[in-house]
């Protein structure tokens, strides 16, 4: 028996076989894999070791390890998602894993797979095709790399398991470019499996837990839908930036490494700084609002921010990218929330219409609803939403800030409501916000602030800031906060500095919610938190 | 004597005043301006202080903190840089810093600067401008925000000291909107003067030192240059992406705290993580690579990188904005030194193409020769550079590293032969390299690895890695690394990965050789070294 089914049956038979059992049968095929691999290697050498002359010498093995020691360009390589009928009758050669090979007498069908893609691989003896090139293509690790050079054939029938379902290859030469280990600690084929609501009850399907996954990122990531949230993870990046660049916003990269905590003295990572000590950036905000004294006008930063928030939950990670950005305006703060508002809506659009794929391959795993939008965004008022709390029946006041919970109802009453998973509050009551936040000068208790919505989550918080350095020292005091430890803060006021206004976003925050994931980790490619710092 | 004048004198004629003499000056001058002031806010609200009646009342004086109140939007505000003689005889709002004002007599005629760009604005006393209302421009801080009514007027004469050349603001209205403090650390004229070659035998001109500069970030980045500057880093960002990812290459995120040090014990900070120590990654190396291993072929990543050298040169950071790369390639990593390679030159090309006035900006400033490229990019090998040293006399051996002056004496030879600036140097001795690069299997002395200099010096360092997990083992054996602590980076191999190279590259290096500025603090807006944390 081939050393890949049986690791199927290792994997999907917790039933069937001890593990005992298993590991015995393991050493076993291991010997034998290698002991075959020695002899496809003897007969790729042209020597002959079966009893019957190998007619496909020359033309299957292990490769030397790839030196750049030739520049092998003539073969030239097409990419699996571009295997179709056009190209049918066609010799080609296409490098990807082997997914899955199943022998069955004469024949082995190979699934190789690329990224997202995948293709059938047919292998049958013949002429030109000797049995112990089967066995060769059969005795291959699953995940192991091969370059395989074959004939572009339609197929009667679709393909159902394979990305590529109108053509297979028919196989002329194969190489193996580099092996994987014989034990995988999972599968591909269990990490991709759809997740459905009634999966409990059907005992037969495997499931990867997360830690597994996570302590095996590398085979965890090669996923059809892992490939798919981190290219759609680049794209919130590219379109973040691109969506605020043509706007007159500049990027600027702001330390990380600090003097004193960026927001007191909670929740901040120490780091030794040779002598002495620094800190690790909790936000950019304060290196945004220099920027913006030092006349930048408008600004972005995208990167590394850190929290040392003992939080173990679905949506907190102790380091996570920060999209953030900032925006000098004329009078009115609301100049920055129809900004930042419309960064948001052109992005919806942008992954809507240009991402479809990626979404479609992250919905074949996960069930999703469709991520709904408004252009433009609604915008309500902080007592608006209070008043949708109370009418559902909710004991919340107009002063109180949201809890989770009670953000996460008023994003259901809100999609009922208005049928939009995205939305803006504005005017926050004071008392919740932080001391730089400018107070509404219309009202006794609201403040110039607003944090925005993703599926009933936060996923942007923001304010005008104050940037009078006399009332910004007024306003610290009164929040009993030491103006001596932030006289760096407002002293960077002091030599004229715009009313600004701007917001910090989590980018797998974005992610996750437009995707409606369940869980930050499946959009952090090597997540922090409080237990977790590998790999 | 108006303050601003006070200013002028207090920072440019260290020769002519005492110290005392001028804080005594420069109390007596806040006082004058808050009465001023305090009259001038008076006289905006109607009422008659002065011996004659003030005819613009309502059209000048302190506004009050923009708290949003209020959405002014049928003010319609023009650019500075926009300002042009199209505009004469129109009525324009600008929103600028009062960069300087000098009254003489019934005039007084200000330059308001955004960004970059300045403009004129005279305020002369006629039948609708009062003498209150000139004392009150003559007496507003430099750097002050301040926003104006005017009409554009053609000037007779060009305006050398502006960069509206064609045109003046003849004032309508005048409100403050942000008062700098009187008394500036530094002033933009001293902080924005050309820095020329016999500068130290002119006395007269005030030179603004570096910390100073560092120490007033906010002010010193207000200068012509230093606006270019971040904006042209903003464009090396934009193209180096850009440009990758027209290339296929997918933008992923590495996490900055790690649980053991990337390359070694040496040069790494600590962090306290919740009961247990973490480390500040020193480069995304082993996770970019893990996501080749993931199958995302072609990645890149930028990012803050993290040092913990005690190097107080004119080129090392302890935290820098590393721009990363790695591809996974078919035979040979030069498909991988060819793409980075072109990846410059575009990038060359993008900023001599779509950044000239940026660029000029910065030439107003510091003498630079013009950065020179070929296309295709200048490649020797590491023995052809060995050769070109001992030619001109340096005794160096085929097997040496290059020292920090070599690298420079070969910059100039190859600049003197080829007239490049840019190069790639292929094929370094194995034995200066880490382990994990693939030695040459064609030579007993080379590796496949390579390093991209500027005008002398490196900015990026590269190879093609070893991606065989048994070889990598032997290799890490034979460099003395104790195995056990890099298992997590073997292990990433064990599951198949493909062949691949790459490459990082220092933001801040890369900006200040392209403009060919002397300390890379002049292009990393808030520069970290061993000495300096803050701002």
């Amino acid at each position: 028996m081939a050393l890949t089914e049986e690791k199927a049956v290792a994997s999907e038979g917790d039933q069937v076989k001890s593990k005992k059992q298993l590991k015995k049968e393991e050493k076993q095929s291991a010997k034998a894999i290698k002991k075959d691999q020695l002899k496809a290697s003897n007969s790729s050498n042209n020597k002959e070791q079966e009893s019957s002359e190998d007619v496909s010498t020359g033309k299957y093995g292990v490769m030397a390890m790839i030196q750049s020691s030739e520049n092998m360009s003539s073969r030239v390589f097409v990419n699996v998602k571009n295997l179709m009928t056009a190209l049918a009758d066609n010799s080609v050669w296409i490098r990807g894993r082997l997914h899955t090979s199943r022998a069955k007498g004469k024949q082995c069908f190979m699934v190789v797979r690329q990224q997202q893609w995948s293709v059938q691989v047919l292998a049958v003896v013949s002429e030109t095709i000797s049995k112990q090139f089967i066995k060769f293509c059969s005795n291959i690790s699953k995940e192991s790399i091969v370059d395989i050079k074959g004939n572009v054939t339609k197929t009667p029938t679709k393909i159902d398991s394979c990305s590529q379902q109108d053509v297979e290859l028919h196989i002329e030469e194969l190489w193996v470019v580099s092996q994987a280990a014989n034990q995988l600690p999972l599968l591909i084929e269990d990490a991709s499996r759809p997740i459905k609501l009634d999966d409990d009850q059907d005992g037969l399907n495997i499931k990867v837990n997360q830690d597994t996954r996570l302590d095996n990122r590398v085979i965890d990531l090669r996923t059809p839908a892992n490939q798919a949230i981190f290219r759609l993870e680049a794209a919130v990046c590219k379109l973040f930036r691109d969506i605020l660049t043509d706007n007159g916003f500049v990027e600027i990269h702001t330390p990380k490494l600090i003097n004193a905590p960026s927001e007191g003295g909670a929740n901040v990572f120490t780091v030794s700084y040779f002598k002495g000590s620094a800190y690790l950036a909790q936000s950019p905000q304060l290196y945004k609002q220099m920027a913006i004294a030092a006349d930048f006008d408008r600004v972005f930063t995208v990167g590394a921010v850190f929290r040392a928030e003992d939080s173990n939950t679905h949506r907190h990670l102790t380091e996570f990218v920060g999209l953030d950005m900032e925006m000098a305006f004329k009078y009115h703060y609301h100049e920055v929330i129809d900004v930042i508002g419309s960064t948001f809506t052109q992005m919806f659009k942008g992954l809507r219409d240009n991402y479809k794929t990626e979404i479609q391959e992250v919905c074949q795993q996960y069930q999703v609803e469709p991520f709904k939008f408004l252009d433009p965004p609604l915008k309500l008022e902080f007592p608006t939403a209070i008043n949708l709390l109370r009418e559902a029946g909710v004991d919340v006041g107009y002063e109180d800030d949201l809890s989770t919970p009670n953000e996460k109802l008023l994003g259901r009453l809100i999609k009922a409501k208005y049928d939009t998973d995205f939305y803006i509050l504005d005017k926050y009551p004071l008392v919740v916000r932080p001391f730089y936040t400018m107070p509404d000068p219309e009202s006794k208790v609201a403040s110039n602030s607003y944090d925005m919505f993703m599926r009933g989550e936060e996923i942007l918080s923001g304010a005008q800031r104050i940037h009078d350095p006399n009332f910004l020292t007024e306003r610290a005091k009164h929040h009993g906060v030491d103006v001596e430890k932030i006289a760096a803060y407002i002293d960077a006021f002091r030599y004229g500095c715009p009313p600004h206004a701007g917001g910090g976003i989590g980018l797998e925050r974005v992610v996750m919610l437009y995707l409606g994931l369940d869980n930050i980790r499946k959009t952090s490619m090597f997540p922090r938190d409080p237990k977790r710092l590998t790999p």
